[in-house]
């Protein structure tokens, strides 16, 4: 058995299980670290074992530009080229493509496009994103999906919608004839941007496929949070209840409990990171900005209700002035607290879920957090004081 | 008793000792990591207890100009202020005023000066950088000294002398009669550049006072290798043997063996550290230069005999990886690996001292190291790829 769900809240559609994957088993709902390249921004592996990851997430996409399949073939695939013996789930670098490099065609064939890091020209076919994933090897990989900027007129919506579909039949046409399925599961990826009625065309169509799992993509792609919130809760619920459902790219602590509300198992997003190394942290009582002044000679921690090993050790004027020093640790012990705090923050709700109390710890938390919800400004495009 | 001397070689100066400090003891020789800024670069200090740190040394001149004796006083010290509770020396920050700072004066009352970070202008005397490292609180605290470059007229570095030896006297003086001895130690510094009889003059009019310990400065500032060895050859048998010995600044692999050989019991420096986030990497075979392009497809370890956590999870082929991918944890890694080099090195050398073999240590040691000495290039001034 791949996914076991364990229970559904009373209240809500917040749900727990299990994922059990050939590399280890995780419980869900799912905070994924994201390690694009193979490595999580300034965290060593034995970091995010400490802090207890379960699985992480890297990008097909920049390990194919960089090492390369050569190189990762010749490691033996992607856990021991890093590594890491726990599970990885591969973005195919549907995304990334779109996003990232330059592109210079997209048909139904697949797309040309350039390297962001060297311009160097691609040609990739869906069938090929998934033969990368399955040399890379990770536990779970992802259909090679189209995704469009916000906004997107419904025609091209609609086009995108028929594309992705059928390279989500070809990617698990390929998966299947090549044996994929010994080693991973391949998870559908549901688009259709802000249109109920595509979503709903390509929910029907990825099932009719009968994927092992899941993702919803194209959302958190710069739309309002009203249409963020109205796409998941209208999609979510389409989703077969047995199989495991990923809302990718999300999030913030408050849209993953949203996610979680709506019955969402799994989560990914560099949010917790980026921001981290932008000095934005996460705290109990909400946003802490480390570049404000006042945390100069502030000598609590980040956050008295946290365990974590930063909050533990150091007080808000060390983490100040490594910050304002520009020391590298400063990356490292930032990003150490935020990815605790969504650890923490998803165990806390499995265990509300267990005992059918979700919905007072989603409100709870949003009291408590909302104390100051922005007040000191997202950071998350702001400064990039280090360039990373 | 502060310094114990437990033993010396048979055949050369080498000694084995322990300094017995406020915060704990360290056995020497001993390597001290550089943490200028009051963190060692890419490490946290759970890093450096991992890794077996007894000491840190951390820098008067950054600590004074950002976050200022305010905070670190209202921190209540700086083992506070940074969470570190083992001990920590102060560069009293002459070295770093005279290469770092814009100099605006430098008389025999003390220098005015313009901060390298933000161009405020300060005015201090010796006693000032005396009492700012008694705020700090360090277990080990330096006189203020005037470091020439290299090189010197012999007539400035003898007036340069004249005024160090002025300088430390009322150091001395500030120290003895504002209680400083009560929390640390002064350590006195030998200027006198590439002059013996200046070197000789400047140690003597330093014994007079009777420092607890006492340090060669003015060494590793771009002199040639021989003039550098013929100095510390030079210098130390003239220091007290009953005290400690610190050379200042130094350095290498190589260069630490050759103080250890004249009897130098404490060695500093941020080559280690710097040439590792630059991807100059210390082996027990000589320097990995992880940039060099044969490294992607090596599958290996940096260091086969080595037993550090970098060696005994990752590849040359994932550390190179990481550097070419910009990844921070490049930065981490590389300088987890070099410090742990230069730690085990001074284990094993004391290990050698003690059982009177240390010659045939230093002997083996340079000819393992040298099968590739500087084979792939010394990137110390080399590529700055992260501009750290």
């Amino acid at each position: 058995m791949f996914f076991a769900l364990e229970h559904t809240d009373k209240n809500t559609s917040a749900r727990i299980g299990k994922l059990i994957l050939p590399h280890g088993e995780v419980l869900t709902p799912v905070f994924m670290p994201v390690g694009t390249q193979g490595s999580v921004k300034a965290l060593s592996h034995e970091d995010l074992e400490t802090l207890g990851a379960e699985i992480i997430l890297c990008n097909a996409y920049h390990l194919y530009l960089r090492p390369g399949p050569e190189v990762i073939k010749k490691a033996g695939g992607l856990h021991k080229f890093i590594g890491w013996d726990k599970p990885i789930l591969t973005d195919s670098g549907g995304f990334q493509v779109f996003s990232l490099a330059h592109l210079n065609k997209v048909n139904d064939e697949g797309v040309i496009f350039q390297s962001h890091i060297d311009g160097s020209r691609h040609n990739l076919t869906p069938e090929d994103m998934i033969r990368f994933q399955m040399i890379l090897g990770a536990d779970i990989i992802m259909s090679f999906d189209e995704c469009l900027p916000y906004p997107s007129k419904y025609e091209d919506a609609e086009k995108s919608v028929i594309r992705t579909i059928k390279w989500a039949e070809r990617g698990y046409r390929c998966w299947k004839e090549e044996g994929g399925e010994s080693t991973s599961d391949l998870f559908g990826i549901v688009q259709g941007g802000v249109y109920e009625d595509l979503r709903e065309r390509c929910v029907q169509s990825l099932c009719a496929i009968d994927f092992p799992g899941y993702a919803i993509g194209g959302v958190s792609v710069d739309e309002p949070d009203e249409e963020k919130k109205r796409i998941i809760s209208f999609t979510t619920p389409l989703l077969p209840e047995d199989k495991p459902r990923y809302l990718m790219g999300v999030g913030s602590p408050e849209d993953l409990l949203f996610g979680v509300y709506c019955g969402i198992d799994m989560f990914d997003c560099v949010m917790p990171t980026r921001n981290a190394r932008n000095g934005c942290l996460f705290t109990s009582r909400g946003r802490v900005n480390i570049r404000n002044a006042k945390y100069v000679k502030d000598f609590t921690p980040l956050d008295e209700d946290c365990n974590c090993p930063v909050c533990k050790r150091y007080t808000k004027a060390y983490l100040s002035h490594l910050y304002r020093a520009k020391e590298i640790s400063a990356l490292r012990l930032n990003t150490i607290h935020n990815i605790y705090f969504m650890f923490s923050l998803c165990k806390l709700v499995r265990k509300a879920i267990k005992e059918d109390r979700f919905l007072d710890f989603y409100n709870n938390f949003l009291n408590e957090y909302n104390i100051k919800p922005f007040s000191e400004g997202d950071s998350e495009i702001g400064s990039t004081f280090f360039n990373f």
